[in-house]
């Protein structure tokens, strides 16, 4: 049984700063893993930063862009956030992509470090389960101009400033008006990111399969403002009306700063994100072990 | 400008108790727009129990099944409920139905009784929005046989008995495991019927055009299980593994007793309901009103 | 170092029908706990049913009641549930009482069966903390005469039948107004019976040093009927304005039917139940255990 | 009928900054119930800077503290806001309050502006029932240092920073430990706020006879994090442990910065704020209006 897969990425937790007794075991097992991948017949490139950081010699590198037009599978090494930052990033280019995770299993990352061994083979002869999960593109619009624009792949989250009360926010779907919300914030969320913050906030879980947007407002004033699902196809548009030091962060990873009159537009993106899982994988259950269901509670 | 519909049928809420001085003021109404109908083009039938109990005279009369055959339109005086009833049984016949409402603007029945002379016209010209609603095809089986069955267009309601404790419900999504949960009950409903009893029960507002299925728990036992949004595609089985006296609904019409090891299933009918509404009709107007958002408060 | 409890009764799960196997583990339990008692110093009474079920022999045996007039502190072998049971049974005597768990700790119940050994013997010298918990006072009345009379511990819940609607209910505080509420039924619930019922359907957690009530309505159609706080010196009348077979349940034990009309009040009761705990006990370690809280979730 | 009250305060929403055509509305209403208090018997005094403000003349003036020592009642005419601020200020000098309000009732300024008239004479005359509100005394301790020290009639809140994560916060009451809870923030709230920001959260209402206080967490991580009621002789202490930027801030007036290690201690003051309404007067009846219960709804 031989690999489908010819070029495999591997990519470990690069961006963080880690610690040197983290980073020594993190590169025994990028290395580990980097040469079961060559054993079973892929060209193994490193993920640049992260052959930089785990200082692992030996391979080509390439950087996350190069790794898109290269490979034809990605390997992270990492936990949900590192997953879904690559996950971001390679969606453009359609890279599929394997999560092994070193602490607890996550979300996405549903291989444990110590089973790659017997669980990637059958993966790489092409027995696995795909697992699409899309992704919003938001802008932030001043004036008419576009002034800011990203990628979410698990929500758009708009915030009250910290010293400041609530935010009033307005909010249009395909140009019909909804409502005017005053709140500490609001979510807009993916299926994906209806496990992280819109939970927290009261929302309910969104299957992945089930092509929909999640509107979560945070502490609103009003109590009927209850969350609202809407499908993908729809274009959400949310102006801020009043409220001081407002911003509007991407997936947590970009920020912008909002003044009155700034809209918000968020869509669906054109890339999706392509998750691979062991064959029989099943959403549910993640979510069991995730959700603590069944814990003889 | 004349009717595009040519069978039109008129249907009251018949099926109701009518105190005597409400049936003289219903008959009034039913038969101004009988005539409003026939001086537009149409041909009016009127539905027979409406007839009946509102005495009208001097128009052909159908049964709902027979409406189903013969006309092409049918015109809704009553309430949500009663839509929601006439919708059910004409889904199969594909008849799209308009909802004129007597009292107070309901989530569906929008056109004010004394509005329907200025917004009727231009619709039975073919001036409207189409509303399309899903609807649940549900089987109780019991042993592997099916021993009920019915449609429901809001919601599938499994619930504990009234003097008992929780009940144990245990679900699967597709043949897959999700969770056992203990509560009073389980809530399976359709985006028509997230605005109901799952909105009391802690459920999301599912918009019309996103194709899913809200699973919500009544007073779960365990504080993680949260509604959740499935994709309408997805067949779901509950399971009732304990708790004296259960029973099911199906939009408060049907029910049926369960005993342990029953399953009910749930999967999406091949028909769904048409209503049309004036053009420029926006689901969010309806909602905006019915929630209160933006009262003042 | 003896014991300052002189008359101490031995108290099992005696209510329930417990399959043999089971039987004789709890024999051989009560069994080594009435001989350690005897080595303590105290005189120990079996409670009558306990006996007779768990065919101990070689006490004296006595009722609750009796119990409550000869005995100056209760061991309850069980869980929370049976020492609600007994506690709300010998509230009027004043008879503090300990728990021992057999499976999970409690709320309540906060001593591992394998361990009383080294936890009671200071506490029957008199190294013990107290912990009271308020009882609620319950009458149906109809016509403005008692029909049905309870005490509670955990909660009084009026319910809506099974298989009908909402019901509507109009509460009373004190003789003022507060609400009609249409729901599945409202809990009115003591700081106890906070983490029990009240909490699925939505409500806080009430420390037992709080000296109020709390009112939960379940699945309630207006959502802005939030859960209320009371102080417990207030008096509290739900009427049953309409639904059908709807009831009232007080602790889940005892059961009155309601008819339109029916008023039921709650007030505090004069006795409270005692708890002695290990001293050093807090409720917060409890709940964080129960709760599942800092589960590294 | 004479005033019992000698001296009698009036203050306006002296602090905002007020639209010139508010002002002179505002000025008249001023003068109006100032001549209207001395037909009845009082010896009016204007706070200084709503006498500056809208240039009220003819009375002596004092500033708040003066009021404190000088005054045996306040009239308030404003909003919550304007009446909370000020209660705050004179409550450790006992001066009752009454609250006129210019817009729409607010919980605690319940004489509409129009009826004062008749309103008013019978309160001076001492027909009136009083309501205490119960007062937080918080302050923040860095190295065993108080650095900020404030009284809260309605909350005490810590945040997180705008646009960084959860912040993770250790919670201990009277010494006891709690919980660890990952958070957007958290609230702890008197009877009288549980009505603003805590109600926004998820928490429940709070009766103003209930000596309690309210936890509140703000988008918790772990979902079993609920709210929880306390008996407000409890000290809480809550510790900073992470998290960027956050800080804590009092009745939204007053905001400290925090570091890693900041304990907010929160315990009773020993002052309450006195309010008086109009003989008959029920929390419930205002409750009702503000909730918007039965409108119809």
């Amino acid at each position: 049984m031989k690999s489908i897969f010819r070029q495999v990425a591997l990519i470990g937790k690069y961006h963080a700063a880690v610690a040197p007794a983290l980073a020594a075991s993190m590169r025994t097992a990028l290395e580990e893993i980097a040469e079961f991948l060559t054993s079973q017949g892929c060209h193994v490139v490193v993920e640049r930063d992260t052959a930089a950081v785990a200082q692992i010699e030996g391979y080509p590198t390439a950087d996350v862009p190069g790794i898109g037009t290269q490979c034809d599978l990605g390997v992270v090494v990492g936990g949900d956030g590192t997953m879904l930052g690559i996950g971001r990033q390679l969606a453009r280019h359609g890279t599929p992509l394997v999560g092994i995770n070193q602490g607890r299993v996550g979300f996405i990352t549903d291989i444990p470090l110590d089973q790659y061994r017997t669980v990637l083979p059958p993966m790489l002869a092409g027995e696995y389960d795909e697992d699409h999960r899309t992704m919003m593109h938001a802008m932030v619009l001043r004036d008419g101009h576009a002034v800011f624009d990203a990628l979410a792949l698990n929500d758009v989250v708009v915030n009250r400033g910290a010293t400041s009360g609530m935010v009033e926010l307005r909010i249009e779907v395909d140009g019909h008006f909804v409502s005017r919300q005053r709140a500490d914030g609001l979510i807009v969320a993916t299926p994906t990111g209806s496990t992280a913050y819109a939970l927290s906030a009261g929302g309910p879980l969104l299957h992945p399969s089930n092509p929909g947007w999640l509107l979560v407002p945070i502490a609103p004033h009003t109590l009927s403002n209850r969350p609202i699902v809407l499908p993908d196809s729809a274009e959400i548009a949310i102006e801020l009306v009043a409220g001081r030091d407002a911003s509007a962060n991407f997936d947590m990873q970009s920020l912008a700063s909002l003044l009155h009159g700034d809209r918000i537009t968020v869509r669906r993106s054109q890339h999706r994100v392509r998750f691979l899982h062991p064959r029989g994988w099943s959403y549910f259950d993640t979510l069991r072990k995730k959700m603590h269901w069944n814990d003889g509670a």
